[in-house]
């Protein structure tokens, strides 16, 4: 459950509360949001002028976490513990009414499906959330969805309840048509009437709403900071001092929800007004202002960003045709030597633009190629239909028409029963097409092949343990499990590869989209357990 | 000609000589090699404890360069001169015999086949000679080839004087069996016994000469300075310390030549003494100690190094499958944001390790895919035959014996007539496995794919270009160029493509290593020419 949203409480109601602090609740559960609401003035402009910030002390542990302005003499420092156990804070403002604010809490044990942030797993390639559960990272792209109308939203996360995905990438910044609201208080009429000085926040706190409908039904808020698109409002072409305004206020409001990433860039490179240095800025203001290390990466449209700075946490791509093949993604792990995620790989849909018109074969099929590549992949469509403007779940959400999701869905159930961190991708320069783990489990993918049989290879040298597998075969298409008869019981073959003498092949369908889970054989009963998972 | 290697004269022959220097030529061609000789102590350890430089002028140009002692009391400095015209030098050492000589000398313009030094081409991707003359690099490996007897050096270069190859991965410590010669000055009788901080004069004066062979016949040096070979004589393994001066004597030595690359290591992360601060670190002291800033990269076994470092110039990388489509390769480009040279991708060769056992046709086929995708490839050979040691030209030289050399001469004949600065990559995202220059000159590329007809569309959007183009058929592997009879003459097919709507398919004939060349019709008789060229 995802019921830890902030909720207001009267001073008489918490546990230590000084006067001037107004809310905040007596405890919160480890990875929750707990929320310090304090008054402060209205005059001039709070955004620009009123520093603060709170510090939480729990034992030996000390977080300075920023606060922000809310509106209407409101002040709010938000904070997600890291630990279950007493915690204590007070306030440090340059307005006196705000500093020196004092008040503890208790963190309580996390309940229900509250795992804790997603963090990259300690090999560096995968993910998993704080508590240690897996995370199989199965993406979508929704980039405006936030900012529709309530129904809207609402439909929007009715489709995500019953959908695979578990991140979702969503722009701040609008960039298809949307209510009228604005980041920014408007100043006037035109498309550049807006006072980049001067949050709205009404926009923010229904944005932050999502967030937490998002976090309930166990999605992760990829937030998209700067984009290239919706030129005319130009909110991607502010200077350098608006920008880390900008993004110091978003963490300061955003970052305690334990669902949100930050993507700093969608097609950053498209950005014109930005040059590599502006990045990296960027970067290490929104490092040095989010106290809960939330994941951050970027994506590009055709430069690559170079994933190795310290700053990036895993890398986002966008490539056409990285998914292809095994052979073509498993390099990108190379390079980044960190978690590699395609966000964008081109999507299903109808459009009249190469980008958006793969049907949901293709994009099942990338899944599967980045998948077994020990890569994760991202979804979206584009299918227009009559009466739909801004035409697509891509752009404003709504319903999912498209043939893939379900196929996602199997695709996570599978991984579901993987080995941890992740699947791990296997000899990819000899293009045996397998990853998995090895001499445990194995996934061979054949995409839009139609074998009939396969040479029951595994790679492996004369000292590795032979073991005897089990093999179903998968068609990752009409989502079905089946069996092969027996057990495969393997010995050397050559100087890189085992196989069963008395069985070397392995009889297939002659279908596409088909692949193989082979299993090492552990118990009498002959099914394999994830020992990660015991 | 390559006839420009140091002379020792007189100095009365010179043009301006003090007296302590006793030999410098009066003149030397631009990009060749001028050469101060000095005599000084031949007390303690000189390698170690003099230093000796010189600060050579032309103008504004002022050119700071490390000498080295050669053995039996001779110093040298060598110096390649950038440009044409009067240069003046003056000596500083701590040794005051070696300090404060002078003279000057002429550079003059260079002739014969002197092009100057390899540089990566202002665009980033590609290479040329100093003077503008592109380089199409088709590389090859003999490990310890400089370190074979000089019978067998001689049939090396022999070999190589018939061969397309113009630059040569080449190890200075030695990996198979070698002359029994090695760069330090050993101690005793055992695999440890040698001096870290004495080089044998003789070993070196030895390796330059193959180095100034291969430049007479115009083949670039790719000189690796470490591997993790030969472990029992541990020459990688040495302190940072060691390390350093090993550096800065080589380069003091080889730079001026102006065929000489750098290769750091070869699988580097295979040298398990060594961390990356180490490489990043002994990369710097070799910027520094280069005053001719000759090309620097680094080669992987399996740990990709982060090429977007200031001090690399050029991306070099080991990857089995990298080559075998131009999908797979061109993200390298995106990576590296520079030149890239897949300098192994497994070899031609018949041994029991599967990175040397690619028919002729396969390697061939990874040059190919390797050059549309705008990369660089290398070969080596790894062939067993009855009496020979070590096996092959991969360890050795000698005689190749494969079967890719011809036709790797035949693609070296298609690059030399192709645009410049090299060919670009054309839409890997969408699998058109075509590389060119947009609307002047294309390469289509079938590999092991057996077509009978081609749907001929070139990528274009409605603004561009629309042109008329002449279609020669290529059989990669039997070297043989077909022209398509007559012309075609594009026009929109649709959003991204053109075609010619009277004759959209080009024939072709069902065989195995097919390349199309598709170029723009400019003159009245049909052919057409570089302008790159003229």
């Amino acid at each position: 459950m995802w019921s830890r949203r902030t909720v207001m409480v009267s001073a008489a109601a918490s546990l230590a509360l000084s006067n001037a602090a107004f809310a905040a609740p007596a405890s919160v559960e480890r990875w929750g949001v707990y929320e310090i609401a304090l008054k402060g003035p209205q005059t001039g402009n709070p955004f620009d002028e009123v520093t603060l910030s709170a510090v939480f002390v729990s034992g030996a542990r000390r977080v300075v976490v920023p606060g922000f302005y809310d509106g209407e003499g409101v002040y709010r420092v938000r904070f997600s513990p890291p630990e279950t156990g007493g915690w204590s804070w007070a306030t440090q403002s340059n307005i006196r009414a705000l500093s020196g604010q004092t008040g503890r809490f208790e963190a309580t044990a996390p309940t229900g499906q509250n795992h804790g942030p997603v963090r990259v797993t300690k090999d560096g390639y995968h993910f998993a959330y704080a508590d240690g559960t897996p995370f199989r990272q199965i993406g979508t792209t929704c980039y405006a969805w936030a900012q529709q109308s309530d129904a809207k939203c609402a439909e929007t996360l009715t489709t995500l309840s019953t959908s695979p995905f578990n991140k979702l990438r969503m722009c701040i910044f609008p960039n298809v048509t949307a209510e009228s609201i604005d980041p920014f208080v408007r100043t006037g009429s035109g498309d550049r009437d807006w006072d980049a000085k001067r949050f709205d926040p009404a926009f923010f706190r229904r944005y932050e709403d999502r967030i937490r409908r998002l976090g309930a039904l166990g999605i992760e808020a990829d937030i998209i900071l700067f984009h290239p698109y919706n030129k005319a409002r130009g909110f991607s072409n502010m200077s350098r001092a608006d920008d880390e305004r900008y993004i110091r206020y978003v963490s300061a409001r955003f970052s305690a929800y334990r669902n949100v990433w930050w993507a700093m860039g969608n097609e950053y490179d498209g950005i014109k007004t930005k040059v590599m240095d502006d990045w990296d800025h960027l970067f290490q203001v929104l490092q040095a202002a989010d106290p809960h290390d939330r994941l951050r990466s970027i994506h590009n449209i055709n430069v690559y960003y170079d994933h190795r700075k310290p700053w990036i946490t895993h890398a986002s791509f966008q490539n056409g045709s990285a998914v292809l093949d095994d052979a073509r993604a498993q390099p990108y792990r190379n390079f980044a030597q960190k978690a590699v995620i395609f966000d964008e790989v081109c999507y299903e849909g109808n459009s009249v633009k190469r980008w958006g018109n793969l049907t949901g074969e293709q994009l099942v099929m990338r899944f599967w190629w980045g998948t077994i590549a020990g890569t994760y992949v991202g979804h979206s469509e584009a299918y227009s239909e009559p009466g739909r403007t801004d035409g697509s779940w891509l752009g404003q959400g709504g319903k999912l028409i498209g043939t893939s999701p379900p196929r996602l869905a199997f695709l996570k159930t599978i991984l579901d029963t993987a080995p941890t961190p992740g699947i791990e991708p296997i000899e990819t320069w000899y293009d045996k097409h397998m990853g998995g783990k090895p001499f445990e489990y194995y996934l061979r993918y054949f995409g839009a092949a139609e074998p009939t049989e396969w040479v029951f290879e595994l790679p492996g040298r004369k000292d590795d343990p032979k073991n005897t597998y089990r093999v179903d075969i998968i068609d990752t298409w009409n989502m079905t499990i089946t069996p092969v008869e027996g057990v495969f019981t393997m010995d050397i073959k050559d100087a890189y590869s085992f196989h069963d003498p008395k069985r070397p092949v392995v009889t297939l369908p002659g279908k596409k989209w088909i692949a193989l889970r082979i299993t090492r054989v552990t118990g009498k009963d002959g099914v394999w357990t994830n020992p990660d998972l015991d």
